[in-house]
């Protein structure tokens, strides 16, 4: 069976010299795909970053309204082949058809790309600062190369390298794209990429914009994210492998973005706890079952009192753990992840409450698992215990008392969120008071009586946070405009004569509506 | 004689086992100067930093009303204590009195704190962002640690890890100030610290909010800068030091910005120089010379074509770089640093055209220096011929034709300034048209007819630009309230009650004038 093609340098072609292949797996059998994809040569990756670089500055002069025109042509286009891309995405990720892919997932998908086309057309992203008086006039614009996109294994639409949030942040800051496949979902992501690929030449854009390749050998990401042709990267996936890529981009002074683990803690405070156990634990169920537990923002710590309330709350959520898992995990080193991560918190003093065990039968499956630990013992080996599992298993830690569940929040690293459940009146008011100042400097995310997961696509959101939950808390991995600014330069221009000025610094508003911070004020208006 | 105090938590004391002392140079007669400084042990360090850290904590609630004010009162502090600071100066920098530092980088400095203190106020710099559909609700908030400032050696003042921009920023940003001394003026620096310590005494701050170490072993600077207690780190200063910080930090998952090293290229369009090579050479030599040539934006390149227009340039910029020069260098390090530079230059291929020596007698001195390469050769080793020679020392490169010019600009690695220099009718305006893009990706700051040097501070200036001129191009390290960004995490709030979100993210505007983008609009409003 031939390999798939791979899109590199405007067209879709035969892998040069692969240096191996790979299939992916349908999760709910645990058996292979039939369609064999390349791990590509490094001599690929470098033609690809060659014709990136070139499609970078063809792109220099291009106007945003061609860009938005691509990305709104490859929205409508994805809805037109709806169909197939759930079929294909489901077969490789086991995900449900519905609601999930098709009614939930995909419609998110093109309302990122219509949002980043109407960021791109609109400008007001690149907030255009001008200083009449100094005649100096700055804004953020692309970076000069072109943006590698690592894309995870749990959204094969929404944060699909060829179509997903990266990308489309990416490309509507004026980037050109060289997405790198997850392995989970090949024949989704490529999909995509035809598609998309067809929408770049229907917009007449520089048709390096976007490439696509599938694989590499671990140490051939290295040298791709350092390579000096790159404008930035952009990672989301495990922990090990995303300190790996930090690490090889940053020593060659190259930018790179991570979205890497979080355990999102839950903190119930006593009042909430009185007053509505059952509605909490059901929240908590819902939310770690999410995708079979493979979000993000999965709840994987909660934060109570050891009291008779709290023990009943945990007698709550069990029955809800106890029922058998309703999803999928997407691959084998999932379960194997999620294997290690109970192993290790296990070691470090963690009981079984509930679950446990890998499930018998066809596919990749974990039963729902619920751990407790004494605050005291968290407090031993905080690192152990707050490990991400990637799955429907969440860890209680029983804290002596609210004193104990502070200390718990000093000892948490960066993470996406965190949620705090209060009593609906004041009855908690002095306690959050005490606990939010601990919390707001580790997440980037804040929630009150809410579970994390559906993260929101608003520009308000912010998706990333601290170290190691991202790489820079100063960025969001989604949110338009705010998540184009990962993939943006500060560019200031000093002097120049008006006619050489972007239209976007020019005295005449180039849309009528962008806004502007001219001498210290917003506005929409001309010079 | 007894060593100089330390501000470490919250008190000036003796240094706590110091590693060992040092002394600073009187760089016009090359002698030391009798105060001696003590080299900071680690332990000393992580007191400082748990001090740091508290008074981040304590910051949290602090009002930015508070923080203005103590930036004000330090302000006019340093005014009222302007002699003293420029006698210290001048004599451990050897600057002179007037107009540099008097009557222009002590302005510029209390302009600074001023215009840091109304960002503080305005709050505008956080850029609240409301979704009130959504309900969520995110800004830019401090980073919870202290910020750790490395000042340069080339400005005492403005740029001073204990009054200058970063110093500025990081507090306005909300956050404490652990400042390190640059060693070539600690006297300058500590007699900062004293009149800051006043202030935040009277405006009642956390006192914990700045502290002083002069010097460290650097083995303990690594260990400082990726310390888990440090919120982030900004230094400034030669590019090895700064690598070796860059490395250590980021390994940690730490924060780290860099201004690190930029020859700032002029390139001169052939319209340009037949019509006004000597109003040009006069602007260069001037530039070069700003400082005895120890400014970051210092012009360490010139590209032109060669022919008799050029070589006639030339021998204008040669007479003008043949009168000796008039200041001194800051250090011995200066001096051995731009004998290594030039050497590496003469190596590659680079001719001296005048210069090229250190001068006999007092004090740290070499002569104006003015190198010439051919395109050529410079295209053979470009990395050995960008080499920053901190000092008044250029060189220039004369291209075969245009399109070798263009070769340059493309080999060139990412600086903080590039000027392009053209007819001042339309007679360049082709040439201009095809380098610009090359050089826009280059550098934060594109000149049109204008030398690099003046950095106004501006909301519209970009004091950055690609690695390895700084660590990160989305920044700025000059203009407020742009550099406040360094030292600030993203922060959303999801369904947080109204009663506990911060006052800048309430329904009703906290001062009636801040700026904030509601619902995709820039507005004063209250919602």
């Amino acid at each position: 069976m031939p390999l798939q093609p791979v899109l590199v340098n405007a067209a879709w072609r035969e892998a040069l010299s692969p240096v191996g292949s790979f299939q992916a797996f349908n999760p709910s059998t645990g058996t292979r795909l039939k369609d064999i994809y390349p791990i590509s040569s490094f001599a690929e990756v470098e033609e690809a970053l060659e014709a990136g670089h070139a499609a970078a500055n063809a792109l220099f002069k291009t106007l945003p309204e061609a860009i938005a025109a691509f990305l709104e042509n490859f929205a409508g286009s994805i809805e037109s082949h709806a169909d197939e891309l759930v079929e294909i995405a489901h077969l490789e990720t086991a995900l449900p058809k519905e609601p999930r892919l098709k009614s939930t997932e995909l419609p998110r998908t093109t309302n990122q790309l219509r949002q980043a086309a109407q960021a791109a057309r609109g400008r007001s992203w690149c907030r255009a600062t001008i200083d009449t008086k100094a005649n100096i006039r700055s804004k953020y614009g692309p970076l000069g190369g072109p943006v590698v996109v690592f894309g995870p294994n749990n959204f094969p639409f929404a944060f699909n390298s060829a179509a997903g949030g990266d990308f489309a942040a990416a490309i509507a800051a004026g980037n050109p794209v060289l997405a790198k496949a997850n392995p989970g979902h090949p024949g989704t992501t490529k999909m995509f990429a035809e598609l998309a690929f067809e929408s770049v030449k229907k917009a007449g854009l520089p048709r390096g914009i976007f490439q696509l390749i599938y694989h590499l050998r671990p140490e051939d990401g290295l040298r791709l994210v350092s390579h000096h042709l790159v404008g930035a990267t952009s990672f989301t996936g495990s922990r090990p492998a995303g300190l790996r890529l930090k690490e090889a981009a940053e020593k060659a002074g190259k930018l790179i973005y991570l979205e890497m683990s979080s355990v999102n803690p839950i903190f119930i405070l006593p009042g909430a706890l009185k007053e509505r156990a059952d509605s909490i634990a059901s929240d908590l169920f819902n939310s770690c079952m999410m995708g079979a537990g493979q979000f993000c923002t999965k709840p994987g710590l909660v934060v109570l009192v050891r009291d008779e309330h709290g023990e009943e709350f945990l007698r709550i959520v069990r029955k809800l753990f106890e029922q058998p898992p309703t999803g999928f995990l997407l691959g084998q080193n999932v379960l194997d992840g999620i294997e290690s991560a109970i192993k290790t918190m296990k070691n470090a003093g963690a009981q079984i409450v509930t679950g446990g065990e890998k499930l018998e039968g066809a596919g990749f499956r974990y039963a729902n698992t619920l751990l407790r630990v004494s605050g005291d013992i968290f407090l031993q080996n905080p690192a152990a215990l707050q490990q991400e599992a990637f799955g429907t298993v969440t860890l209680a830690v029983f804290a002596e008392d609210f004193d104990q569940m502070t200390k718990v929040a000093v000892a948490l690293e960066g993470n996406l969120t965190a949620s705090i459940y209060s009593h609906s009146a004041d009855l908690d008011e002095n306690l959050y008071t005490r606990l939010e100042p601990i919390l707001r400097r580790k997440v980037g995310r804040l929630l009150n009586d809410k579970m994390p997961t559906g993260v929101a696509v608003s520009p308000a959101m912010v998706h990333g946070g601290p170290f190691p939950a991202s790489g820079h808390p100063g960025f969001t991995a989604v949110g338009i405009p705010a998540s184009l600014l990962r993939f943006a330069a500060l560019q200031s221009y000093d002097n120049v004569r008006p006619n050489r000025l972007p239209p976007a610094l020019q005295d005449k508003n180039p849309t009528g509506h962008m806004w502007r911070l001219i001498d210290g004020e917003w506005t929409q208006r001309d010079i």
